[in-house]
C-alpha cells in the first residue's frame, strides 16, 4: 500500500439507525482494512439522523458520530460527501435525498418504494448536479442485479427478467409447500420469526415487489413504467390445494415480478423501444428451473438476454447485514469517484414505455374448479375453451369431495382475457360450482 | 437523447476474429442503439488484426473495419482508443497488451490463461499508464463473477468461494450422470459437439478451471497466488462408478474450483490478510445445493461473503455470444470513462497469497475401493482410519462382483495427510484389494 497517497476519508452522514443502519455501521467497522485496501480510502460516519434521540438502540453509534434528529445536519454540512438515506417511507425520505443532492452530495439509498414511485424527479436531479444515486440495496438485498443489469449486460438486450423480489412471500408460500400450511397459518409464522410486518400488505399482495419491478424495468431497458400502471396480484389467500395440484403437476406455485419485451417482428426492439408485459402475480415454475428452488427467504432474479442467454442469480433478500454490505458497494463506488451512471443510460429523460395490457398477454394456464360429477361436464367445459381458441393440455379430475369434483387442468398457450371470458361463460352456464381460480404458468 | 451532446465514438482495435471476435462484430452492430442509449456514444471497430489474412471467415468484417495482420497497426495507431485481445495464447497476446497499454490505450481482454500466468506485470503496466484492463469475459463468460467481486462484493469479506468453472468437464460429467456414459464415450461426445478440443487436457484435467481460479483468487482476495501453486486435479479417468455410488449417497461429482479462508482465530482475515485453501478438484455436491444442479456447458459460482452470506451466479460459460456480450459491456465501461478499478483494490503491488498446504486441508472424504469379503475387513479398515483419527459416516458394502467387494465410505471431517496415510497404511496391510479412489465432500 506504501506506494499509494493515503486520500482523505469519505464522510457520510447517515439517515437511519435501524436494522440496515446500524448494520452498516458495524460493517464499516469491521471491514474497515478491506475497505481501505479496496478504495485508498477510510470510511468515516459523521452524523447519524434518527426521529427519536433518546431512545435506546441495539447498536452503539459509530465512534465519533454525532445523533441529530434535524435533517439539515445532514445536508447542510459541507463536510459531508455522501448521504445514506435507510429510513424508509417517502415524503420526508425525498425530501432528504432531494436537498442532499441540491447541495452537491452523493446519495445512496435502498428506498424501493421512493425510487419507484417518485423516482424520476430525483433521477433527473442527480443528472443535472452531476452526484451519483445508487441504490443496489433497494431490489433483491445482497443479489447485485442493479450492477448487472447497469454494468454486466449493458451490452445485451434483456428479452425478459423474471425474479422472485420478495423474501416474505416467497417464505410463505415455500413453508405452505414444505409443511403442507394453510397461508393464514404460514403468514402468522412469519410474522412471529419477524419476517413479516404486522401489517403484511406490501408484502403479500405484491406491492413490495412490484416496486422493485419498477426499478428492474428502467434497468433492463431504459423507460419509465409507471409503478400505478404495472398488473399486481398477491398471494393472498392462496390455496394450499392449488399448491398441491401444481405438484402434482411438476411445479411450484412462485410469486413472480417479471418484465418481457413482446415483438411484433424481428426489427422490433432493435433500433425502438420494445413493447413490455410486466406485472407480479403467483405463477407455475416446473421444478426444474432453478426460481423453483429459491426456498424460505431469499430472492432470485433470472435474466435472459440477446447475448448472454440465461443467467440467474440468488441470494438474501433482507436482512441487515446482507442489506448493509449491498449499501457499502454503493458507498465505495462512490469513494472510488465512479463517475455517475444512475439509471444505466446515457439519456437523462427516459421515454416512458410502451405497455401491453394485461388482458393480451399470452400464457400457459393452470385452472381448478369445482364441478358436479356429471356426464358431460368436461366436454362443456373444454368447448367453453375451444370457442375461445384455448386449448387444454391436460386434465385432472379429483375423488369428489362432497361438494362437488375438483377439477385441475392446463391449457396451451393463451390470452388473459380469452381465459377470463372463457372461464365466465362456463360460469353462466352453470358448469362451475365455484369461482374458478387459475395462474400462469411460467 | 436530445439533450445531450454526441460524444466522439470509441474507437476500437480487435485482435482476433474467431467465433467470439465475430460475435463481438455482430453485437456491436446489432446492439448499436441500445450502445448509443446506454452510453452516449457508438462504439466503431476500426481495425482487426488477424493471422492469416487471406483465410475465408464465416462472420463478415465489421464494415469500414481494416484487415492487418500487423500488431502496431493497433497499437501504433493514435486514433484507436481500446484494444481488444481475443487472440488467446500467451506470448503473441502479452506483447500486444503491453504495447497497447504502454501506447496508452486500455485494453479488454478474456485471455485468463494470460492473467493467470503472467498478469501482474500487465496489471502494474496498466497502473502506472492509469489505463483500463478489464477482462470479465475471462471467466465464467456471461456471468459476470468478476464485475460482482470488484464491485458488489467489495465491502464484504469474502469467506469461501466455490464454483463450476468449466464448461466442458461439467458436460463430461452431467452426460455421466443423466445417461450413464462412460468418461471416454462422453469426452467423445463433447469433442463431437464441438465442447471439447481435440487435445482437451486444459478443460478436463482442471487447469482451464485453475486460470480462472487465479483470477478469482486475487479479485476476492486482492493477492497473488501464482497459478503454479495451485493444486489441481481434473477428471480424466473418472470412474462412471463413483458418479453412481455419489447419487446412491444424494451427490452429484462436479469439478471444482475452490478458495476458502482459513482463520486460525476470530481477528485474523480482519486487519491482516488470511491464509488461503485454493484448488481445483472433483468433489462431491449435495443434490440439494444449487451447484449440484448446474448441467451441461453451464457456469455456476458460490460465493460466501460475511455481509452478503451465500450468493449464487449461474449462466452460460462459453459461446460465441455469451462470451462476446461481456467483453462488450467491459468495451461499454471504457466508453463511459469509468475510472481504471482493474484488480479492485487501490495498491498496486498486491501481496503475495498466504497459502495453506493442501496436505492440511480439511474435508469429508468419499473413499471407494475393493476388499475381499472376509470377516474383520471392515473392523481393520475401520481400525486404519481410527488410528488416524478419522471418523467414518456412512458405509455401503456392495455385492461381490467377482474381484471383491466394492466398499463406498463418507467420513467425517478430516486433513488429506490423515487420508492419504490412513488408505496408504490399508494398502499396506494388504485390506484392499486395488488403489482407493477417494474424493472431497463440499
Amino acid at each position: 500500500m506504501s506506494e499509494n497517497t493515503v486520500r482523505r476519508p469519505l464522510i457520510m452522514g447517515l439517515a437511519g439507525f435501524g436494522t440496515v443502519g446500524g448494520g452498516l455501521a458495524r460493517l464499516v467497522e469491521e471491514n474497515a482494512h478491506l475497505i481501505r485496501r479496496r478504495t485508498g480510502r477510510d470510511i468515516v460516519i459523521k452524523k447519524v439522523l434518527v426521529r427519536n434521540a433518546t431512545k435506546t438502540r441495539q447498536t452503539p453509534l459509530p465512534q465519533g458520530a454525532e445523533l441529530t434528529t434535524d435533517p439539515s445536519a445532514l445536508t447542510d454540512d459541507p463536510t459531508i460527501d455522501v448521504v445514506v438515506e435507510l429510513m424508509g417511507g417517502i415524503d420526508k425520505a425525498r425530501e432528504l435525498i432531494d436537498s442532499a443532492l441540491e447541495k452537491g452530495k452523493h446519495v445512496v439509498t435502498a428506498n424501493k418504494a421512493l425510487l419507484a414511485e417518485e423516482g424520476l424527479a430525483l433521477f433527473q436531479k442527480a443528472a443535472q448536479k452531476g452526484r451519483i444515486l445508487r441504490y443496489e440495496a433497494s431490489v433483491a438485498g445482497a443479489v447485485p442485479v442493479v450492477e448487472a443489469l447497469k454494468e454486466s449486460l449493458a451490452g445485451n438486450r434483456v428479452q425478459s427478467l423474471m425474479g422472485i423480489l420478495n423474501g416474505t412471500s416467497n417464505y410463505i408460500l415455500s413453508e405452505m409447500t414444505s409443511n403442507g400450511l394453510d397461508f393464514d397459518i404460514a403468514l402468522k409464522q412469519a410474522q412471529e420469526k419477524g419476517y413479516a410486518e404486522a401489517d403484511p400488505t406490501l408484502d403479500i399482495d405484491g406491492f413490495d415487489a412490484a416496486h422493485k419491478l419498477t426499478l428492474l424495468i428502467r434497468l433492463a431497458y431504459g423507460v419509465h413504467y409507471p409503478y400505478t400502471a404495472l398488473s399486481v396480484q398477491g398471494i393472498r389467500g392462496l390455496s394450499r390445494q392449488d399448491i398441491r395440484f401444481a405438484r402434482e403437476f411438476g411445479y411450484r406455485i412462485k410469486l413472480i415480478g417479471q418484465v418481457r419485451e413482446v415483438l411484433r417482428d424481428d426489427n422490433e426492439g432493435k433500433d425502438s423501444l420494445a413493447r413490455l408485459e410486466a406485472g407480479v402475480f403467483p405463477a407455475l415454475v416446473h421444478h426444474t428451473y432453478l426460481l423453483a428452488r429459491v426456498g424460505g427467504v431469499y430472492n432470485a432474479v433470472r435474466v435472459n438476454a440477446n447475448a448472454a442467454g440465461a443467467l440467474f442469480f440468488h441470494g438474501q433478500g433482507a436482512g441487515d447485514l446482507p442489506t448493509a454490505g449491498a449499501v457499502l458497494a454503493d458507498l465505495m463506488a462512490v469513494a472510488r469517484d465512479e463517475r455517475p451512471n444512475n439509471t444505466g443510460f446515457a439519456e437523462n429523460d427516459l421515454p416512458q414505455a410502451l405497455i401491453v395490457p394485461s388482458e393480451e398477454w399470452r400464457s400457459c394456464y393452470y385452472v381448478r374448479t369445482m364441478v358436479e360429477d356429471a356426464p358431460g361436464v368436461l366436454r362443456d367445459i373444454s368447448g367453453c375453451m375451444a370457442a375461445e381458441g384455448i386449448s387444454v393440455a391436460q386434465m385432472i379430475q379429483k375423488a369428489d369431495e362432497g361438494q362437488g369434483v375438483p377439477l385441475v387442468f392446463m391449457t396451451h398457450e393463451t390470452t388473459a382475457q380469452a381465459m377470463s371470458t372463457a372461464l365466465q361463460k362456463a360460469e353462466d352456464a352453470g358448469l362451475l360450482k365455484e369461482a374458478p381460480v387459475y395462474y400462469r404458468i411460467l
